[in-house]
């Protein structure tokens, strides 16, 4: 917050404007709760949670922010990994959560429209009924606002894209309470430049997506999920590469190691074999199904594929995936404390084996028990473990093992995010990555948010770093 | 070219700068072959012709039209349909065939890394014996840096996407003659603002893509052809928006009108039914695809398709497809002379039949003969006809059409441009479709290409219109 601002005349402005006292708080549990994140960054207060529900309240926070230059963090479901919702200067938490309304759902054109606090699963549940559904899953029941802004992808990506490839249309509050509109309705547009697609993966920090248009997705008539087990880690990567390079129609290609096997058995009794595993699902019309399975069969099976285990029953795939989504809380819970660090390197396909082995190697040296779990039909794999943050020998160590798998990932040709975002902890590898458009990235966040108000320390620092603010 | 620019003192520096004098041309013949596309603006020469062989020949060219403000136009293969490689205001043309280098072909990844020029076809041939294909297909043997330029797509979007979901990473000299690169070879990133999206789709105002990396798919086992004829050209729409509706899992749904049909014809000798038509394709395993070819002759069928026409012959499957792809040439030849005009409205499928209902009887209305062709799958058509831009009638009621058919599309949520871009026939649509964004298209401008040289007269002006340039 800068110097001499009144928090008592700001809290009444805020509560002027949207006309409602009870939506602007100063409340110490409600601080607390818009402080903190998945990830293993501190926590930070904001002086007001602020909570919108239409994009008329929000434009007029974010004037009365920019006017004072307060900052303003947006806050969607709080399940992002990277510290995007701390507030890390305080000023304003804009809580999203009361934007939860499904504005359209388009069944002939496929298509939805959203406030962006609607999570996931709940326009899951309103799809479904149409015989739709969309498709983004990173797992945790994030909002579709915030999705948007890590641009967030997860199991389904594969087969149908992150959100970036599901986002027709956007409605944004810029930071100066400006409302515009990106997109459309429309499943393709070359009208100007595509706005939209810088909004998405911002990360909060060139305004706040209020609105959502996105892409759904006819229901499968024929779901096959199986678990395809090995003797080694090595092995299940080799075979996920394959099933790529020969282009076998899949749904979903999951990576989880022993070490996940175990925490995912711990935490919901499965009793599965503890050896690495692929998940694997394919979808289509029954025959198409089933030759799909057939084939990816064939493939695991050359690379040693030791049990091929099919499930097509509904409420066991449920099971099944509803694990391989546990999968943070289970290493939570089999860790037994501490804060949870996930890597989130991407790496073209072909180069998957040789950066999971350097990974593994990597955490062996360093006498780092990880549990490594990945999309990795992406090239996306995460490397997740607990430590104790104010042990400076397993900061250091875990700063260590984040540093070399990304140096690892870059070396292979990949990025150091494949869905989490910048956030906090990837500022510095997004300088080694993409160090040359820095001064673009930078030269379009001043002319959209020339306060810099937007969601300070994420993604880019001002350059100097004494940027007026 | 600013007042006072030595023709022959750029000429010798550009010389020098790329080492080969032959390579930098005043020729009267070359500069006529970049002075006009096939779009009915009216031509206009460049001072010079330059043809670079290199990245760093394309960012000394660019570093001296900086230092001297000389406009530069970039230019693929010329078959851009709204004058995007149109000089303006003379200068340079860039013509990038020279780059025609296919880098890397990685089999295992589905990836390639092109130079700008190389055409679509010969990425093809290339990565056919590897069981690969590159799908964004507009038509025209267009160059693949072009292609990006303007967003472009084609038949097969309805499946696989435009441009911008194809491109995986971008090499991009920057105005400043800077070289940077976005995105990566891994299949998805959330690193940051993503600046390769903002590339395409930038039309050659915001800096010269000079390298791609790019996706590509596995040959489908089987294929299906099917043309499907209609008694009318709304039910050929309705059937188009159920066949979309029910997710008929499809390759291609391409409309071509009566009109359309007799071009052909005539042009190909192909004595096909001269009724509306959808042109459909099915692609997958034999199973799936007959599977899925069966659904959609049932779905066309409750939609009054009167003869459901299957091919799944190679040969005969080519023809058909390279008559639908020379349905430009077809109309021009139909229509005898005078300058072409296609409009590129994209709108909600939910909406396709009533937008193409209102755009034939506005043609009606105007006495103008047109063929009405289009991308139905994704909601995209063009009312394509020939006039004589001489005659100010003519002129004017080809304008009245253009306008008519954009508020219609409008109207129905949909956009003034499906792939062709903005170019220079659509500034004014641009503005009322996303006028609230002009303001940060052009600050975006402002940053990447400060002394507006790249392609001026393209997308956007500056505002206000006296810009010192």
């Amino acid at each position: 917050m800068p110097a001499g601002t009144s928090m008592s005349g700001l809290r009444r402005e805020l509560s002027d404007a949207i006309g409602d006292p009870d939506r602007v708080s100063e409340g110490d549990s409600i601080r607390v709760l818009h402080s903190a994140d998945l990830s293993p960054n501190p926590p930070r207060l904001p002086d007001l949670v602020v909570f919108p529900t239409s994009i008329e309240e929000i434009s007029a926070v974010l004037a009365i922010a920019s006017e004072q230059r307060v900052p303003v963090t947006p806050f969607g479901a709080g399940t992002s990994t990277d510290g995007h919702i701390i507030p890390l200067e305080g000023g304003i938490s804009l809580d999203l959560s009361g934007m939860d309304r499904i504005l359209a759902l388009r069944s002939e054109d496929h298509t939805a429209t959203v406030e962006a606090g609607v999570l996931r699963e709940s326009l899951n549940r309103a799809a479904g009924p149409q015989g739709l559904f969309f498709p983004v899953d990173p797992g945790a029941d994030a909002s579709l606002g915030g999705m948007a802004a890590t641009n967030a992808s997860g199991t389904t990506t594969v087969r149908y894209g992150a959100m970036r490839q599901q986002v027709l249309g956007l409605t944004v509050v810029l930071p100066s309470g400006e409302v515009v509109r990106t997109g459309g309705r429309a499943m393709k547009s070359s009208s100007g430049y595509e706005l939209g697609g810088l909004f998405v993966g911002s990360e909060g920090t060139l305004g706040v997506i209020a609105e959502l248009t996105l892409r759904l997705y006819a229901i499968p008539e024929h779901v096959i999920a199986a678990q395809a087990f090995f003797a080694d880690l090595d092995s299940a990567c080799e075979a996920a590469r394959a099933l790529v390079a020969v282009g076998a129609s899949v749904n979903r290609v999951e990576l989880l190691d022993g070490e996940s096997m175990r925490a995912i058995n711990n935490f919901k009794q499965l009793g599965l074999p503890e050896s690495p595993c692929l998940f694997l699902e394919f979808a289509g019309s029954p025959a198409a199904t089933e030759e799909d399975a057939a084939l990816a069969r064939e493939v695991v099976e050359e690379y040693g594929c030791s049990e091929f285990a099919v499930e097509t029953d509904h409420t066991a795939r449920v099971r099944l995936w509803q694990a391989r989504h546990d999968i943070t809380f289970a290493i939570a819970e089999a860790q037994k404390g501490g804060r949870l660090q996930a890597t989130d390197v991407c790496v073209p396909i072909s180069e998957l084996p040789r950066a999971i082995r350097a990974a593994r190697e990597t955490a062996d040296r360093l006498e780092i028990d990880v549990a490594i779990v990945g999309h990795v039909g992406d090239g996306n794999y995460h490397v997740v473990h607990l430590f104790d943050a104010d042990d400076p020998e397993q900061a250091r160590r875990a700063k260590v093992l984040k540093t070399e798998i990304f140096e690892e990932a870059l070396a292979c040709g990949g990025t150091c995010s494949g869905e989490h975002g910048i956030g906090i902890g990837k500022i510095d590898e997004l300088a080694v990555e993409h160090g040359d458009l820095l001064p673009l990235m930078r030269g379009i966040k001043q002319v959209i948010d020339p306060n810099w108000i937007m969601n300070p320390g994420k993604v880019l620092l001002p350059d100097p770093p004494d940027h007026p603010r």
